[in-house]
Order: C-alpha cells, then sequence, then structure tokens
C-alpha cells in the first residue's frame, strides 16, 4: 500500500483553478454514467433509467419522494447538467466529482450536503473505499456514487419496492438514514474481516516470528490508521443529523438518526480497540525477538563455554617440551579424559543451576 | 481470546435489512425463557413467573411498582409480542436481541431505554460479559438478561420479598438503581480478581521472566482494552441518571444514582491504574531480558577472553620448527604453566574491575 | 506492593447490601475510638474528649463553631448513632466508613461531605495514605479519621488553642479551610521525600545499571501512579470549594480556598513532573544496558579478531607434514613470531580507527 | 536541518525594544521592493507596479476593490511609510516584518490582520516556508509576501484580468478567500511530495535497512512536526473566517471559507495520518535491525557450534601422549573422520529442527 | 540536576503554619535589598532609590503613575512592613516571599497579583529561573524580583527616562505590559540558546554515540520538562490579561496584551516542538547503538566463520596417527594451503552476497 497514493490522486492538478472548478479526482472510469430515478408514495412507486442527462432531464417525476442515485462521478459535463438543473451550490459539485474529500455535511439552507466514505471488503483480505455524496432536500435525495464497487444500496431499493417495513410511509429524510445505515453497516463487516484477519496475524507471529509476519502486521496497522481517518469525522456528521438541528429533518426521524449515531459510535470504538490489539501485537513480537536472541545466545554461551576449556587442555599436551613429566604417564591420557569429563559435567551442572539449559 | 470473536458474533448478518428487525446476535441458547414478575407496594407484594409470552400477557399486575424480568432474549418472537404489548419502540426490541451494543441511555419520552454490560468472573480465572437492558418507565421496570451466567438480581430480591432497607418505600427509578449498584458492584469483584491475578503474573516475571508469563501478561492486556471498552461508557450513560434530565426520575433518587456514579468513575480509575501497572510490568519484563542477554554475554565474553590467548600459547609450543628454543629449556614447561597462570589471574582482576564478574 | 492489596480491601464483601449498610472495608483496628470536641468563638473555648458514644450525646456544645473529631471509623454502630443524632444520609454514614473512596465532594443542602487522602511518608521511604471526611454543616464540622498514623491536626488545635492568626475570628468554613490546608502541605512533604529518593535512584542507575536499581525504579514508578491516582480528583473536589457554589461558604474564605486550590494544582504538576522525570529514567536505564551490551560486545570480538588469526597460524605450524619447507628454515619461529606481532598491531591499528578500542 | 535555525532567525535582537519597534527578522534580501496595485469592479480594472514608496503614496487608486501586494518585507522604511498612510496599527507592521510569527488572525476593528505560512516544495525534496500577511479592510486588501520564493498569487491575478470565475463580481473578502485558497493548495502539493518521499524511504528502510534511510526517516520525522507547527494554528485562525465574526465578511462568502476551512482540516488529518506512518516506519526499521542481529547471531551459534566440538577431537588426537592406544590403530585415522561426520550432521538436523537454518 | 532540589526549596518547613505566615523559601541572599521607585506622567519623571523600608515609608511618591521596584525577598520584615502600609492581602505577602510558586494571576478586586518566571541563560549553557510578583493597582504597580541574577527591567527604565516609544503617556497597565513583555523576550533568548545546544549535542550523537553525549540529551530533556512546567500555566495567566476582565486593564492596552499572549503561544510552541525533537533524538541514538552493536556482530561473525574451520583442518594434520596417508604427500602441505584459501575466499563471496562484508 503506497501511502502517497490513497490520498492525493493528483488532487494537485487543482491548484490554481477557481472555486467551483469541475476537476474529477479519482480512480478513472470508461463506464457509462447511470442514473436511476424511484419516486414512491405510500402506495404508488415509479421507476426509471437513464444513461443520458438529456433523458433525465425530459422526465421529471412527480412522487412525494423522489431518490436520483448516479452511478459514476467522472462525467463532470453530466455532474454540472444536472447542478445547474437543480441549482446546487458550485462548491457542492466540486466536492462530489473530488473524491478525496473527508466525511462531513453541510447545510446550504434550502438543501444538506453529506460525504460519507462507503467500505467494502475486497478479495485479498484488505479492503477499499468509495466516495457517496447526499444532497437532501425537502422532497428529494440525489446520491453519487463513484460506482466502482458495485451498487451499495440494492438492499434499500428492495425495501422500497416491497414496500417492506415503513419506508415507503416516511419522508426522504427516512430513506436517507436507511441509506447511511446500509453504509455504516458495510463499516461492521470490514472490521469483522479485519479482526478474523488480526487473529491470524497473530497465530502466525506467536508460532513462527518472522520478517513476513511482522510486514503483516505493519501492513494492518497502516490499514488502521486509514480506517481511523475514514471513521472519527464520521461521527460529527452524523451527531448533526441526530441533533436534528436543520428543518429538512422530522422528528420522528431523529430516533433512527440516533440509532445509526450509536452505531458510529461502535464502530469508532472498535476500531481504537483494534489499534491498542495491533500495538499490542508489536510488542510482542519484539519481545519474541528478544526472547529468541536471549536462547540463542545462552545456547552460544554454553557450548562456548564447555569446549574452550577443554580444546585448551588438549592443546596443552600438544605442546613438544623436551622435558614434559605427565606426557611419560602410562595412564596419562585417560586421566585427562577423567579431567576433562568432570570439567564438563561440572560446567554443565552450573549451567543447569543457572537455568541457561 | 480470539479479538474477533468478541465483538462480531456475526452482526453482518444483519446487514441490508430495515431497521427494527429483530435478530438475535449473541450466543444461542436452548433455555425456556423464564418471565418473572414482581410487583410491590410498601405493604404488598405479589410474584408470578412464567414460560410462555400467552401466561404472561393473560395474568397482567397492577401493583405501584412492577418489575418485569426476562432471562433470555435469543427468543425473538417473545420480545415482539411483549414489545408490541406495551408499544416499545421497534429499535428498542432490536438493540434488547442484539447482545454487541455498548452501553447507553436513551430517553424515548414516556420510557428510559438503558444497555449495560454484567461482568462475571469465570472459573479460568478471566471473566465473562452479558448485556442486561432495562426500560424503565413511571411504574414500570423491564429488565432483559441473556440468561448465561445464572441471574444477577437475587440479593435485590431478596431485600424486596424481606423488605429489608427502603426499597418497598421508594418507586421504580429506586429499583433501577438497586439493580444498577448490583451491577457495578460485579464489577468490583471481577477488578479485585483482575488484581490479584496481576499479582501472580508479576512475580512470575520476576522470578522466571519467560515466554510463558510473557503471554499471560500479553493476555491480561487485552482483557483490560475489554475491560476499558466496557466501562468508558458507563460513565457517560450513568451520569444521564446522576443528572436527573428525566421526569422518570425523582429528586430523592437521585443522590443514589450519585453514589452509583461515583462507584462508576471509581472503577475507571482503577482500569486505568491497572492498565499504567500493564505497561509497567512490559518494560520491567523487556529490560529483565536484556539483562539477561546482557549478563550470558559478559559471561561469555571473559570465558572467551581468557582462554583464547592460553590457547594461543599453547599452540605456540605445538609447533614442529626446527630450531625451537624453549622447546629444550629445562622447566620451560612449568615456566609456561606460571606464565599462563599469571595471564588468567591478570585478566580475571581486570573483569573483576570493569564489573564483569 | 501488591497493586491488588492497595485497592479492594475486601471491597466485594459488600455486594448485594442494600445502599446506606454500614460496613467497615479498610485496616481493623482495636484502638478505642476517640472523639473530641472543640467549641470556640473569638472570645471563649471549650474542649471535651469522650471514648463513649453516650457521653458525646449527653454532652451538646453549644459554641458558635463546633468541631467533632472522630478518631477511628471501624466502630460502625457508634458512626450510626452518630448519624443518626445530626440525621446525615445513610450514603454519607456508608461512605465515611468505606475507606477506598476517591476524594470528592457532594453537596446535600444542609451540609457539605467531602472525601480526602492524607498521605504520610513511612519510614522505609514510601508513604501511606488514610481517609479523612469532612462534614462541614451552617456551624459545625465533622472530621473522621482513620487512625492508624496518628492525629494530623495537632497543628491547628494549637493555633485555635493559641487564639495565633485569625482562625478565632473565622468561621466554620475557614476552619474546613485550615484542616484541608495541613493535608495538602503534607503531599509536598511526601513529594519531598520522593524527589529525594528519586536523585538516589538515578545516581544509582547510572553508576550500576543492575536489577536492583531497576526494581528500585519500577517501584517508584508505581508509587506515582497511585500518587496520581489520589491527587487528580483532589483538584475537582477542591475547585468546587474555590468557586464557593454553596451558602456553606462565605465569600471571604474563597480566597483561601483559591489558595489551597492553587497548592493542588502545584502537587498535580510535580507529580506530573515526577512522572515524567521516571519514565526518562527508564530510557536511561535501557540506553545504558545497551550500551554496556555494546561495550562487552566490541571487546569480545577485538580479542575474537586477534588471536583467532594467531590461533590458526601456530596451528599451521603444529602440522605433521612429511614435506613441510618452512619448519626445516633456522629462523623459521622467530620470523614467526614477527609476522604474528605484526598481524595484531595491524588489527589494533585497524580497531583504533574504529574506535572500538 | 539545524533545528535551531529554522525558529530564531535572531528573534533575540529585538530583546528590549518597545514594541512597534521594525526590526526585520528573517532572511536578508537584497531584491528591491515590488509594489503592485490591481484595482477593480465587475466592468473595469486598473493596474500598477512601483518601485519606490512615493510613487506608490502619489498614485492612489480609486476602483472599489483595490488589492494592494508587497513583495519583500526587508525594507522596514517602506512598510513604515505604508502604514502611516494607511494608519495601521504598530504592531501589525512589527508582526509583518518580523517573519517569525505563528499564523494567527486579529481583529483591530477596522480591518483584519491575518498571518499565515506558505509553504513551496524545493528542488531537493524538502519544502520551504514563507510569511504571508494580510490586512483585510472594507474595501481593500494589502498582502505582504517576503519575496524569496516567487509570487504566489498569480493564478489568482490571471482570474481577475481574465474576469473568470466570480471574482470580478465580488468583494474583497471573496479576494481574500482567494489567495488563501491558492495558499492551502499549495500545502497539498508539499505533502503529494512528502507522501512520495515516505514510499521511497520505505522501500529503503525494508530493502536495506542502514543509517543512510534511518537517517532519511530521521529527517522526515523532523519535518513533520515542522509542518505540524504550521497548519495547526491555521485551522484555529481560518475558523474565525468560516464563522464569519467580523463586518468584513459577508454572508455569501461565508461557504467559501467553509470549504477552505474544509480543505485546512484535511491538510491537518493528512499531517497526522503521514506522523503516524512515520512512527510505524521507525518500528518496521528497528524490528528489522533486531532480526537482523538475530539471524547473524543463529549463524554464528551455528558455524561455533559445528567446529567447536570438531576442534576439540583433532586437538585430542594432537597430544603427544607416550601411552595413547587409538593412536596406533591402523584405520584410527578414517574412524575419527567418520566420527566427525556424524557429529557434524547430527548438529545440522538438530538445528534444522530449531528452525536455525 | 537534582530533580528534587529545584522544586522543594525546603517548602515543608511551613507546614502547620497558619496562611498568611510570611516565610521566605528560595535561595538565601545577603545582599541588602534594594527599593527603586519611579513616578512619571507623559512630561515629568522622578526617582528614587532606598535600602531602608523607612525611608521609603517617609517619601511617598505623587505622580499619576508610580513602579516601585524590590530587588530582593529575603527580608519578610520589609515585605511585611511594605504590604501592612498598602494593605494589600497576607496570602499575596506569602506567595511573594515564597519563590517556588507557579505563573498565575489573582484579582484581589482592587489589584491585580501576578506571578511570574523569569528565564536567564547561564553560563554552563543551561538557564536559571527567578520568581517575579506583580501587584498591579490603578495608579501603581510594585514589583518583586529574587534579585540573584540581576535586574531585568533595565531596557524598560530607559524607555521612561529617554520617554522613547508611548510608556510615558500610557497608564500603569502599559508598564506592567511592558515589564512581562520584556520576560517573554528572555525566553526566547533561553529557546535560541537551547535550540543551538540540541544542534550540538545530535552532531555528537550521530558522530559519536557514548554515554556522554547520552547524558546530555538525557539533561535535555529534563530541562524541557522544566521549562513545560514553567510556560504552560504562563499561557493561562496572560490569557486573563488578553481577555482584558478587569477593570483595572484598559482597552488601548488589550492589544498590547494580546501580543505578549501571542509571543507566550509561540513559546510553547516551540516547547513542545523541542520535545518532540528530544524524543526523536533518543530514537536515533537508540538505533544507533543497535546499528552498531548489529555492524559488530557481523565482523566478529565473519571472522569467526573464516577462521573456524581453517583452525579446524590445521588441527587435523596436527594430529599423531601413527597411519596417516595425507602427511606422507609430497605436495599434501602445499594442497592444504590450496584447499585453505579456496575455503576462505568462498566464504567472503558468500557473505558479500550476504550484505555482511
Amino acid at each position: 500500500m503506497r501511502p502517497g497514493s490513497r490520498f492525493h490522486k493528483k488532487r494537485s492538478v487543482k491548484s490554481g483553478l477557481p472555486p467551483g472548478s469541475l476537476v474529477h479526482i479519482g480512480d478513472a472510469s470508461n463506464k457509462a454514467v447511470q442514473i436511476s430515478v424511484i419516486g414512491y408514495a405510500p402506495d404508488e412507486i415509479e421507476e426509471h433509467q437513464f444513461e443520458q442527462i438529456d433523458q433525465y432531464l425530459d422526465n421529471p417525476c412527480n412522487s412525494p419522494v423522489v431518490w436520483v442515485n448516479v452511478e459514476g462521478v467522472h462525467d463532470v459535463e453530466l455532474i454540472r447538467a444536472l447542478g445547474e438543473k437543480h441549482t446546487f451550490h458550485p462548491l457542492v459539485l466540486e466536492d462530489i466529482v473530488n473524491t478525496v474529500q473527508r466525511p462531513k455535511i453541510e447545510d446550504y439552507g434550502g438543501y444538506l450536503f453529506i460525504v460519507l466514505k462507503m467500505l467494502r471488503p475486497t478479495e485479498e483480505g484488505g479492503f477499499s473505499s468509495e466516495q457517496i455524496s447526499f444532497i437532501l432536500g425537502a422532497d428529494y435525495l440525489f446520491t453519487f456514487q463513484e460506482g466502482i464497487t458495485g451498487d451499495a444500496f440494492d438492499s434499500v431499493r428492495d425495501r422500497i419496492r416491497s414496500s417492506k417495513g415503513k419506508i415507503r410511509g416516511m419522508g426522504v429524510d427516512y430513506l436517507a438514514y436507511a441509506l447511511i445505515d446500509a453504509i455504516v453497516d458495510g463499516y461492521f463487516t470490514v472490521l469483522e474481516g479485519f479482526g478474523e484477519r488480526m487473529v491470524d496475524v497473530e497465530e502466525d507471529l506467536t508460532l513462527t516470528p518472522d520478517q513476513s509476519s511482522l510486514h503483516l502486521l505493519i501492513g494492518m496497522k497502516k490499514e488502521i490508521i486509514y480506517l481511523r481517518k475514514a471513521v472519527w469525522p464520521l461521527r460529527e456528521a452524523i451527531s448533526f443529523l441526530e441533533r436534528g438541528d436543520s428543518d429538512l429533518l422530522q422528528d420522528a426521524t431523529r430516533v433512527y438518526f440516533r440509532d445509526v449515531y450509536d452505531h458510529t459510535v461502535q464502530v469508532i470504538d472498535t476500531v481504537e480497540t483494534y489499534r491498542d490489539l495491533l500495538s499490542g501485537m508489536l510488542d510482542l513480537y519484539l519481545s519474541s525477538i528478544s526472547n529468541r536472541t536471549n536462547e540463542v545466545m545462552k545456547f552460544l554461551t554454553v557450548i562456548g563455554t564447555i569446549f574452550m576449556p577443554l580444546t585448551f587442555l588438549v592443546g596443552v599436551y600438544g605442546m613438544n617440551f623436551k622435558f614434559f613429566p605427565e606426557l611419560e604417564w602410562k595412564y596419562g591420557y585417560f586421566l585427562l579424559w577423567g579431567v576433562m569429563v568432570a570439567v564438563a559435567l561440572q560446567m554443565v551442572s552450573y549451567f543447569r543451576k543457572k537455568r541457561w539449559l
């Protein structure tokens, strides 16, 4: 994971441009943009699917609740046309196409602008991040997805179609809640996968503390740093919705935003806990290495200490002095063996006592 | 302890479901759910025990104070029926059966919803955690236990039955206080056990600093991380009760909630202190290992340094040069021994001076 | 120091008891409880000393300012009788006999309840802690000491008797100030002793960094953890008195409480500074050990590196090959010595250059 | 990078001078000061360029919006003359020429005084910092640059000249926004470069963990410390503008300041993330070194352990005892080789089992 | 530097004394106390110098602004007499003579009491600290210096005498500002010296990482801990002046206090930055040591690994077996040399590949 690459997807290309300049910053996509419109009331529902902005502009939807989902934000002309039609502020449009925003909520009077990050587990075990923008008006909701990792809102769409739960009977703010809730639910899935990988890495570290498991661990520490960066601002943004400071949020919906706020706090808690656990795992790794060095050291010392005196002794009797009484003794050789065995045993018992063996 | 397993008891099964969907998340149980009803006034008391929700619905209790305790939250149909009967909010019911909530308090107007974690020491020396939910109305209190580790409220029940203390003369908020106090008291028991285990591990680390005591220590660090996660939100929740912001809380009871708040702060203090102490123990362990490596090192150096020159010397006189004057000397051999003993003593005294011996 | 023992003096014996149950938690004492009553006005003073609660009840004191000091809180019946006589809240009495409270202040309307910890240096160099409770009414002050380490208030008593300073002319809140000031002054004494021990340990660590000084250091880190736990809540409690939120506190006394608050902040500052210094000392210790290992290592390397080639050389000329020209040379032996000395000098100068010698 | 040099560009030369003394603190410059004046309205624009303060004073500009940019603050007489002409407070002038200010905003009633730091990537890979001061009045804006690294405001000047965007139709506060936005955009460029260097250093550390990559890493940690010092106060300053507390800020501009505030928060987030990542890299480096030491250690142990017993054995048979049965055996020599090979293989397989080979 | 000595200059001697007891705590001084009085108005000035308190009392000064500077606070009787004359609160006098106060500001209604620490670089490279107390009334200012390191206010005195700047035309609060500004300016001088020493120590650590540079580093860490303790409370105190909560502070002066507040924040910033840099230097030191150990280790391993097999080989051919074919070969000796050179080269190339050489 390249630390630089995640943040600055060429953000610097915008340097010097006036505010409101629409420049797409993010992963380039060739897919056509999909505009899907769902309008509904407790007892009616209509759905449309467009690929061209003109089709969309020509087919206004007059249901009490209108949800326009745009999949793909790389077509800046489409976003501009849509923004002009509904007179959204240029800064809002700029933030939609710039996919390196941090999660936030902004009150523009007639509508709320919300930016969130959707997390999805990837096949390799990590996770990818996609920016979702919301424009929540009195009777409409626009959602903008990057469209890289597939649509996240199918379950909500199904609930609308099948009129499951109370979603058809509630306003557009409840719809926003349902979608945000779906996004935050995805965080739990990512964290579950993360937790499972942590267990694997920990076992690895305990059994075979080598460089490769260390790199896995360091990689997970980096991921948790990014996760923190993604979830902390979320708390502030959703807390705004929970307080219900805007007229666009009905009292009946507030209790639901409190619920999703609660989930957010739980996500943050878990991220912080994982961070602490990863720090503990690094400590464990380092002390394992220290331990191992110590153990190897002791082995070397024991071997060296046993054989050095013995080698000295045999060296003594390899000398060529003319006058060397012991060499003449009949059982000198066997006596020496006896001495050497005694010395060796002595030292082994000393090391046993010192717990080096 | 698997870090993942404690948190995400398959929380992800809920992804995509509408809010208020009742899905039991937690340890599965086969035991039948027990509903026990106690109604009382200063001079009267009635008790009922049901296993079926119908029995319960057919036998309403009309005492001034009614306490309904539900042991077991895995039977979602029972919870749903009970919730519909008393018109509790669907989100409340959802949180009751989802046992991975963090401690919190929520004001639903007509009633307060409180979630706490009850801690119980386990036989292996750790602790288990069980979720207890409270619904506190004007004249009733519902408590929901997971029912895994046995009933926690016997002492309070006894006080009601025997009319000990002032509990019979006070309202339902005092009953809630008594139950919460019993839960917080359990925290002290868990912390006492934890403290005793810490002392054992510390002695272990000081006497024999090996991998196994390190693993014990790392395990306790993990436990304290979970404990922190459980007790910090408790403070906030009980602080709400202490401030007495709700009409459901009488002024006379406030002083008791202040008392339990005080205990909570003390629990948090102790947890933080234990955390600091555990960090200190890890430092101690690591420096013990460093020390030991250093000590072994010095031993090796001393042995090597004494025998290397001596071995060199005996090697010299083992050479086969034709012209080798010393070998011809009569007392050459004994002279060499003298030299070697002198060299060895010299070095030993040098090491003594350097404090390596 | 056993971490568990300091906190949970069998606090768990209270589990399951109703609030207001008087159970003494603390060090058992056999001494008889002493009740001493001092009543005074600017120009009068009366003193009484009782050992029985009945004597006390039979001899009411009617001075404008009445100070009742109870030394020993293990006689719960006495405390209960006293509490009933003056209608103190049961929770107050419970906290008085439970000596594991954290410092706090509570406003009970007619009186303030204050719990503090008094610190006393012990002979072994550490410190002991004793709980002091205050009940401050409009014209009376009750103080409860554990009575383990002797009376702390003699200096204040002397000032009352000799009418030194303005104490006789001020109200009961000034008396409370004088006593709290005496307690906080004791903190400075403890910290002075602590600071002196720190200097000793530091010198120890610098001169002879071994296990024993490390254990001293770790022990002091533990002590400072307990000190922090004792002094941080103090700040909050005394800040209440400084703000003067209660009618029981006169404006003229506020400036004195500001003074004692100031001292408290200074105590906390010092504790935090000591904590930082202790961390620095651990760093110093660890780098000393690292340094020493490094130094020993270099010595071993130098010895090994000098003698290994030499030993190899003498080994060469100890071989028994039939055809071995050098052995026949007349000055072969002396030549070899020349070569070996040259090699050794070469290596020594190399190590000098590398700063290993 | 010398830690001292960045901060105290001889700040102490000012000790003892009265407030408002104009002393230039910063890098000396020989370039002539450039004063450029741009006045504009939606449909008109005038530009002037002066090198002498008299020329400037003689040519007042009467456009609705006047922007005076001063490049070079080392000519204190010029600054003083300009300040006197427009009656700016002496402290403002003092801060303009003292280029070691921290970012701040100060409300002087009739005008706002803003100090920011502009960051520019340097060719060697680091970044340089230049102080930019703003004086924002009702219809004029003064900007003061140090003029070391070239003009930063060209893009804004182009937008004014070409009437691109809405800048010509807005007030002087929008102009201030546009310039501040250009500065904050520069931060992203610096951070991008920083991120890329981090990736390089990390690869370096992983592949060849030596002193030189460590020094790079330590150097980057220092840079991030300076970056933090530069960006944290920025947040506070721009938050003032976002709140719009001054009459000089129009409501329509507030949303733009919110946007630049948002960017600032993002910059701080990124700086904090980089800091965490750098800490992780140091951990990685240290454990790589530990690992390597461990690996080398194991190699030494293996070699030593294999050859020590063998050398001992050949020493035994080099002894000169008169009575030495094995030496007489016909196949003694070959037998010994067999024994030695067996011992060596045995040990190799033991080390394999222990994972030391 | 003895950690204990700096704080508790026998503070415990005050234990048990009533509040307002004047006991000098600080470095004893034999110098006579100097009382210097300066009275001034825009167009007049008078100066007096006294050594006796009676002289002072007999010569009242009636200028609109009166500044009384007392150099030396060890003569408690003089302070008491002065305090009684001007009816200062006893606690104020107590704090003046007790020179271990922390920086603070206290509002006594008719006057403000301010305590600051003046820092002065010492010749050995560190800094000394002296307590300065201010009593700021409506038309008078008292300043009390310890008088150890010489007078700090000469530059302000000069400005008054020569009527430089606007000091003569402003009130007594501006005088207080000028003096406080002079003190805070001194902090920058100390920090500059500190920064320069840091650079030296860092170079030392990089070139020759030994115990002595470590001790310098640890010493600087201690100094920065004391500096933090001195400057953090300063912020709070000066922030009071900046807010201008007291009637004694005129609106025109507030902007100057904002300036000095700004400087204070800059001082704190610098101290925190230095602290971070010092931590980084310790990391650098520790990894240098690790690196060096690693390097030495590798050298030892290489030498050992090359010579151990060779020594074994020459040992083989030193054996005395009767039947030993190789010894009979004509070119056995030269063949062996060939083998040994080949083995050595082989190993050197292996180590080159492993980057151990």
